[in-house]
């Protein structure tokens, strides 16, 4: 196995030097915390998935989670992970104190959950979602549904799912039907099937708490009618023991990836006789969910971009030791009798080498950030500036979500043709990784779906005031960056990159204006991948800009390689990526329609 | 499983009125045979393939073949498909008569290949390389060695191999190592490890025939002193038994897909009792081998056109019978009273669907185009005619071998994506094409490795005689659609990004005259994409301008909606795809270079 499956460097470097997490520290809600300690804690997480994640990562993937008996089958570091994550207060990192919290701020606590992505991407989901299940009981649930079930989810001895998707639903969760029937014991009978449930059960989890979305009879149609309920597979009873909830487990999906990860299909209420208890308001159910789903919606980023990191590392490597083929000479012959090269010195091997660090990179700065944002959001004090934040978040999410699960998937796609044919080959992680990281782009809302939001949703936003605000914020590192003599070219084109960007919308709007919300967002995939160029153009810049600075300093923090590294990688996003702007800009403002359906189908 | 893992309408639309096979079939070699005949042949491998290959799909992807005990244990139909395709003489279809082949144009046999590709890509390699490695010894080896082994081959009795690859050397051959020694008895004897040999050994084989590159002692160093050898796994005695030859398997590569074809790892001679007999003249070996090597790009370039037209297919039905979500109303809201739409009804879903359709059709446009060429120019009785159509096939089968696999690998990820999550689960089918086609970018030279091939000696060949011819080609489509009210418009884009890439070549050119060829081959994978584009926008347009015709006629062989659907997608390629060059264009022109290794090493 590859030595490396992360740049701990490039982790803390942007972390501490880039989004600067100090700042975030002065806040009330961590004064408990300094750098040291954080660093304790992203180290010890580290020193875990050494040991704990990272050795069981082919094998989870060689021995897949399967349905057996009406349970699941997992691999043991399942059980060694949940309690461990419990233990470390892993789980519990970023809640209060009086929640059994470590009060850490999220962005550190997604840094750590990173580093175990990137050891294993079979495991942290089975801590992640029973951290995000029992958020949701602690936000928006009674104190005796907390009291009930969240501190053994905490410790890890129970575990937590939230159940959305169903059969004949899909994404579109207006058409759920799994039902709450109300008695007059305080809790609701509860009916109906969810599939694609992760973590939905397995042989060590003494208890699984699901989060279920269902419609109390009488609801209104649609997502307003829609309530969240706590469904344990085993309910606690008066007398501490548990009794089993009549909550099935049906069967399992088996994937392509993500094969140690198991997912199911659960069936409540078969006997009638499963048990939910509303959590929050009647109706408010999926606003209450997408509360946390910004938070999974991180997650997802965060995961792809971890894989994607642990691939790059995995085919650097390899492009270091092996040798294969020579250097042109100058007469466009390689010479035989000369020694072979290592494959990195070929240009074209660099050129995907770089690719891959661009986009793994870019990403793990775009998590960060997005996580700064949601620490600074929740934790201000100033109703300004939490809602100048908030907007900044609820812009770059469907970005975060989608661009380190599609670019991603690309840098991964690279790494494997580094290897040549090995990269197919079962000995290396390379295809593995090019496997699992193919599920980031479907989780929790497609990128079809998260392109929706974007250009639907988020850039109407108040008028548009969302991005403005990350206009302005892209601006501000324009201006820095003009003031440097190497670095004001790359600044003039991410200046015209932003504007063109305003001329494409001035394209689009008058569509939803005149109520042509299809034609508007028939091509929200391509603006996606236009704006998210964008915000990974501007998160270089940013990178080079800090590196220009530190390099002039007599005191470096890192090598100077490791600065020059960064600025040599902005020039090459400069030079591959934010040229495809011009390409989606003009699909974008092309007055071809094909894609709109018409009374004759062209699709045979 | 879906129903259809192929169009078949449209190949036969390719085949005979768009490239317009009758015109080969004038020629003296094929006077035997007519439209009808042919059309038969190609029936007949539909109808085999039905029943024999596609219901064993995913089977063979669940159960991969393996190492046992010094052989390799495939699926039972190997053996039916290698003794049928035998007996219907698909393994032997294009050879003489006087060889116990049926002249069947090359273009056919490739069309027949592609429809057992589709229908399970597992399979076609094992008859596919016995015909290849039968042809190299019909080809240059003597009337003795013909007589041995080749009527075994073309029952289907016998399998064939191609052996390149070594351990130390992967993609550069000048690192061949494996020796040949002659001997006073007429044979050499052969020692040496070659892998990633694909259908290198199985169970059911009586016997394989090793075609081995390798070196003869005293040889000179690097490409020029490689001779090729026939090394069969047993050999012939006198008595007409079969005798051990020394040739192990040692090991296979279990793969991410294609895991029913077998990939071997093969030693030469551990006993000192391997012996191999001169194909062709000492040192001559690879360019024997490369005159091969052209058929079998092609016959990569099919084969991944053929699994992205199955998942094509399978992503189709899928969209024309799930129902989910809801049209946009005026509002911009959906109406969940409303009932669901089916997906093939969003925008977005469609989009993934043409961009399939487009990559898909286009693909094997451009394989027949390249069949037709190779037919043409090894028939033709005209010098001048032979030199244009070798010098056309010359020039685009880097593009033959290259775009259907990266293309056809995005297509696959498209028609994965329509599926939402039950594409990544192993129930459907979409993952195993996922996992399949993404060899195909690596077999017989890399993409890397292709593109230096297209802008390193293509390009230049004959002082860009090859480049001329095919511009040439594609201006002739150009002016036809100038004539259409509606296509000219398409016609002067294509004229214009065909100018643009002689601007990038007059930007490239220079380094190469200067002796920088490293500079001048550092982005030869974006050339190779540009070049692309512009191919297959031709041939696209090529499709419409017959489309348009065959529209205004009385008389249609096919139906409306299926030439309107050509159009259609090449509308689409023209508003998605094509404006890819402008981006291509401006990172292949930019003056930044980011990709030589310079002193410092930028890439940690």
């Amino acid at each position: 196995m590859p030595k490396k499956y992360i740049d701990l460097e490039t982790l803390k470097y942007l972390l501490y030097d880039i989004h600067k997490i100090e700042d975030v520290l002065k806040r009330e809600r961590f004064q408990e915390h300094d750098l040291e300690s954080l660093n304790m804690f992203i180290d010890s997480v580290k020193e875990f998935s050494d040991r704990e994640l990272y050795p069981y990562f082919k094998e989870m993937d060689e021995t897949p989670a399967y349905h057996k008996d009406g349970t699941v089958i997992v691999h043991k570091q399942v059980k060694t992970v949940m309690q461990k994550s419990g233990e470390m207060g892993i789980i519990s990192a970023s809640f209060d104190y009086k929640d059994g919290g470590l009060q850490i701020p999220f962005s550190v606590v997604q840094a750590a959950f990173y580093i175990m992505d990137a050891a294993n991407n079979n495991l942290p989901g089975y801590p992640g979602l029973t951290s995000g299940s029992a958020e949701l009981i602690i936000e928006f649930g009674t104190k005796e549904l907390n009291q009930t079930f969240v501190p053994n989810m905490l410790s890890g001895t129970w575990g937590g799912t939230m159940c959305l998707t169903e059969p004949q639903a899909g994404s579109s969760l207006s058409d759920i039907v799994t039902k709450a029937t109300p008695t007059e014991d305080g809790f609701y009978k509860i009916s109906g099937q969810k599939i694609f449930i992760s973590g939905g059960d397995h042989q060590f989890a003494e208890n699984i708490v699901h989060l279920v979305l269902a419609r109390i009879e009488g609801a209104p149609k649609g997502t307003k009618g829609i309530s969240l309920f706590v469904v344990p597979k085993n309910r606690p009873t008066s007398d501490g023991t548990l009794e089993y909830n009549d909550v099935m487990t049906v069967a399992d999906f088996q994937k392509m990836g993500q094969r140690g990860y198991c997912t199911t299909h659960l069936g409540f209420g078969d006997s009638d006789d499963c048990r939910g208890w509303l959590v929050g308001e009647e109706h408010k159910g999926l606003k209450q969910m997408f509360l946390m789903m910004n938070g999974a919606r991180i997650g997802v980023g965060r995961g792809a971009a971890a894989i994607a990191m642990a691939a790059y590392r995995a085919s650097l490597q390899y492009a270091n030791e092996r040798p294969q083929g020579r250097k042109l000479t100058s007469t466009g012959k390689k010479d035989p009798s000369e020694k072979q090269s290592l494959i990195i010195e070929h240009p074209d091997v660099r050129r995907m080498l770089l690719l891959q660090k661009s986009i793994v990179e870019g990403s793990l700065s775009l998590v960060i950030l997005a996580s700064k944002y949601h620490d600074i959001s929740t934790t201000s004090t100033s109703k300004e500036e939490k809602e100048k934040y908030n907007l900044l978040l609820e812009m770059i999410l469907p970005i975060v979500k989608t661009y380190p699960s599609e670019a991603g998937a690309e840098a991964v796609d690279n790494g494997l043709q580094v290897l040549g044919g090995y990269g197919f080959c079962t000995d290396f992680s390379l295809q593995q990784y090019y496997r699992d990281i193919r599920i980031f782009a479907l989780y929790e809302g497609t990128t079809g779906i998260q392109s929706q939001d974007l250009l639907g949703r988020k850039v109407p936003m108040q008028n548009g005031k969302a991005l403005e605000l990350l206009a302005a914020e892209i601006m501000q590192t324009i201006m820095k960056a003009s003031k440097d003599d190497v670095l004001k070219e790359y600044a003039a084109i991410l200046g015209d990159k932003l504007k063109l960007s305003q001329k494409v919308l001035g394209h689009l709007m008058p569509f939803a204006m005149k109520g042509n919300y299809e034609r508007y967002l028939a091509d929200a995939n391509l603006f996606m991948e236009y704006l998210s160029i964008v915000v990974l153009g501007w998160l270089w810049l940013e990178m080079a800009v800090d590196a220009k600075v530190a390099l002039s300093k007599s005191d470096k923090k890192y090598s100077e390689i490791f600065y020059e590294s960064k600025i040599h990688t902005m020039k090459f996003y400069f030079k591959y990526e934010v040229p495809k702007t011009n390409s989606l800009a003009a699909s974008l403002m092309s007055d071809e329609v094909v894609t709109i359906k018409k009374d004759k189908e062209y699709i045979i």
